[in-house]
């Protein structure tokens, strides 16, 4: 019997009804590896420009910042062009604050009501949230392949593309919580086959993907119903500054201006964004070895007699445990906090320092619980 | 004839299509009175601690921030119980980038398809756009008392109020822009007449209204679906950070993290906020210079012969030009921007610097355009 609901509870709009927050535990643990931040501070050069760079504008904040954010679209466009390979315009970019705005913006744009988005789950989380939280039907879409239970090959998703017909589909490359990169063929053929949707390819971990692996951003060209999404949480260690971005055609970034919320990148975002932008090769140049410490990861795992997936992220989604929230609440007793992103037997741990590797693999062998041991027991 | 909608404009949500975005142009001019904001800079003090701040934080920004952000929540906790009476708690307090996202929070919580939000036009703009924006029925209340068109008295709001039975209702005190505070009465009596409603005071402007206009924060104790929203935009100077924030019962603050993106408040965005409430006596410190200034446009107006609508905020609407839009352009010519708000015969102008408001008055006088001056000719 659930508690009736009074109060101003009673007011919220039905579908909330009974939800609760999203976001994962802020616990303060020597070893935090549940959320895919970086574990390396900003540099010293960087913080010193960014002070200045604060500094500049700090006087003129009696004024509202520009709405356009001109000079940020315009280096970002600079850096996507440098590190993707197509020759991209300062319009086709648009920023919020976190990827998440940028993704609200989207399905606020084209979603709506009596509307429908496609994903693969499991995936990002906040996908369904945004979806579902600005009145958007979710469809939930399965992934699956020869090669493996969490990769999405083209028939499976130009089937459930076809089937559904969406307003939007969400796709990600590397993906969240799995880890797995998402082959191009892939994006091209559900764009084809969803013609009336707004295809989504969420990068937010792609600078950590194998050499040679290509963006979706190579796709842009002549496709103009298709996104790619970037932040610079991740790879460029950015987290507590919120900037997400995306790359599109003109026309459809010039259609978000009707849902943003004017001056939404606040005179300081964009001030400390491009102070991190003019160092954009030191803020990534841990990018190698956090790949390394992943790959540690994974190859500890495996010697623990765990199934950790392959990755092309920050991250390793390690499975084979008896009880996967048994042993996070283990994890943390240790001081070791990782991520129980709902999927049986996995948990996901974010790749950190080599001491944090050490931390966490030396935690993992301490605890057990994985399912092999079980058999051997 | 419209033009057929073609490409990826086709694809918008279709209540979106043909629509403007929202914003104020953004000019290079060299008396900028149309956004409201401060004419005064940041204070050196101010701006020393807000590069202090920023560089304590700034080599942990590769970490989320705290997204309860409960230091921030505690000063303006504080700001108000010193500044407007009531002792408020953190619990109490939520905030945004921008009150636009503030409301915007409200509005999905508890708005959304197939529920309504009553506002009193003309007010702000961004009510109804953000309620539409969010797939809420926007109803259009009326103003007018016998003291005045722009004046809400208790029988109209009440009559208003239980006719629509509304989700929300948007009051503001003082109202933008009209600049007239509105008596506590109202906001008692249409809480009480709408009982299903979430009833949102936005006082953007408090700060600038007549010594002893009590805010309806007295009011929160014992009304649980009471909202009391403001900013740090105006009043306190700071636009350009983008942050608005709100008091309730800690109940519906409660109910708004459903809707809020996680780590919607950048650490950056905290750091700065709290390093100008450190400073709040210095940074309100131009409140009375602006308000002798707005005393000062309201009887320059009024011997120009144009009407000014007396007012709590740091703005002005004249009344009585001939053609509001034909003056609007003269003035910029004179390089002096205000704002055409949409009120035939009316013109809102922002209270700036002496030398502002001289160079405004000598513009007004220089164009013409009143009514009274075509009635003599």
């Amino acid at each position: 019997m659930s508690e009736p609901v009074t109060g101003v509870r009673a007011l919220l709009r039905p579908d909330l009804q009974g939800r609760t927050p999203y976001g994962a535990p802020q616990l303060d643990v020597p070893v935090a590896l549940n959320t895919n931040e970086s574990s390396y501070p900003v540099p010293d050069a960087v913080v010193q420009t960014i002070v200045e760079r604060v500094g500049e504008v700090a006087a003129s904040l009696n004024r509202y910042p520009d709405r356009e954010f001109t000079r940020l679209r315009t280096e970002l466009a600079a850096y996507l062009t440098r590190t993707t390979g197509p020759v991209l315009s300062a319009d086709q970019l648009w920023a919020g604050n976190g990827s998440n705005e940028v993704l609200s913006h989207l399905v606020q744009a084209f979603g709506g009501p009596g509307r429908t988005a496609l994903g693969f789950t499991p995936s990002y989380s906040m996908h369904p949230i945004i979806t579902r939280s600005l009145g958007t039907e979710w469809v939930d879409g399965l992934r699956g392949s020869a090669d493996g239970l969490f990769d999405l090959d083209v028939d499976r998703a130009v089937e459930q593309a076809r089937t559904t017909d969406p307003n939007l589909v969400f796709l990600t490359s590397p993906n969240n919580p799995t880890g797995t990169a998402l082959s191009l063929d892939v994006v091209a053929a559900v764009y084809d086959a969803a013609p009336h949707a707004v295809i989504v390819v969420d990068e937010a971990y792609a600078e950590f993907a194998r050499p040679g692996t290509p963006s979706a951003t190579t796709l842009l060209a002549g496709r103009d119903r298709l996104v790619v999404t970037r932040t610079m949480s991740k790879a460029f260690a950015f987290a507590g500054v919120r900037l997400g971005y995306l790359a599109a055609d003109a026309q459809l970034t010039e259609l978000l201006r009707l849902v943003r919320l004017p001056y939404h990148l606040s005179a300081v975002t964009q001030a400390v964004a491009l102070a991190a932008l003019e160092h954009a090769d030191l803020m990534l140049g841990m990018v190698e070895a956090i790949k390394t410490e992943r790959d540690r990861l994974v190859d500890g795992a495996l010697s623990l007699g765990l199934r950790p997936v392959p990755s092309d992220a920050n991250f390793v989604l390690v499975g084979g445990f008896v009880d996967a929230p048994r042993t996070w609440q283990a994890l943390l007793e240790e001081g070791v906090l990782v991520r129980d992103v709902g999927i049986p037997h996995h948990l996901r741990i974010t790749a950190g320092t080599p001491q944090e590797t050490d931390a966490v693999l030396a935690a993992l062998a301490s605890v057990g619980g994985s399912d092999r041991e079980e058999q051997v027991r």
